[in-house]
């Protein structure tokens, strides 16, 4: 019978959690990365948990959901402030249509923009440790457009680590 | 060095698929079942994968979301209708409250409802294959609330194999 050394699981572990631990900060995403900060769409990331959905008002007039990487939700779980490096969130938002099966209801219609904040204290050091990346269809958002991320998000939710969304239980 | 017989893994690994397979239908998840249908709140389903956000106008004026289990995912993903026995979606719910922090956004507030199906169309042969459960801070709600649920979705999304809410992209 075949046996695998019990070395060679632990190693492959660690291996596996360093990986884990670090594809966040240094693995590429796919696509082209946003001007400015260099962050690119993660692998997987629709796959993500959870954090909260959102409705957003006219004009944008958007449903809204946040997903977090592990250690998003790890640290919101903990209400970990600020958020360890490696976090990432990404926010999906569709135009906001009603249902035609349900009057009082309104659903999700085209997918509108894909935002994502990556957590890098040293890389991202003067933008509170966050890098922003704003996608169309998959392309990032002109350079002008990521100029207007951070002084929002400074503005408004320095008390929360700059991070609008809270985990909706 | 201690070593682990590649056929005990490869009987863990057996064991452990055909408990995800069926812990969907025979598992009980926690707390007091639904009446008529016996549905209760599955185990872990906070994390599962994001179906879509959905918004409901006043009276409920609520912010929401469905989650699905991995069959449910699949399913949606390769648009097996109908849903294969062992589906399980679930809407959280949460009170649709102005942000604090950003004007033309609205958040979760508090929780309101948390409601589950359960496919299994033996069992509930007679409501389309689901099984309903409607609960509100862990316990389920009355035997009349849930005699509406199956007309409700018979009416309006019989075409979608009773299911009101599609994959949000």
């Amino acid at each position: 019978m075949k046996r695998i050394p019990l070395a060679v699981l632990a190693v492959a572990g660690v291996s596996t959690a360093f990986a884990a631990a670090t594809a966040a900060l240094e693995k590429p995403g796919h696509g082209e990365a946003s001007p400015i900060y260099g962050v690119t769409l993660p692998e997987g990331y629709r796959q993500w948990e959870l954090v909260a959905p959102a409705q957003e008002a006219a004009p944008l007039d958007e449903l809204r959901a946040v997903l977090g990487n592990a250690m998003a939700i790890r640290a919101y779980r903990a209400g970990t402030l600020p958020f360890p490096d490696g976090t990432v969130l990404v926010k999906l938002a569709w135009k906001h249509v009603p249902s035609p099966e349900f009057g009082p209801a309104a659903i999700p219609g085209a997918a509108t923009t894909v935002q994502v904040m990556v957590k890098d204290s040293r890389k991202y050091a003067t933008t509170g440790g966050w890098g922003f990346g704003r996608f169309i269809d998959g392309k990032p958002a002109d350079e002008a457009q990521h100029r207007t991320c951070f002084s929002c998000h400074q503005a408004r939710v320095k008390n929360h680590d700059f991070v609008f969304t809270r985990f909706a239980p």
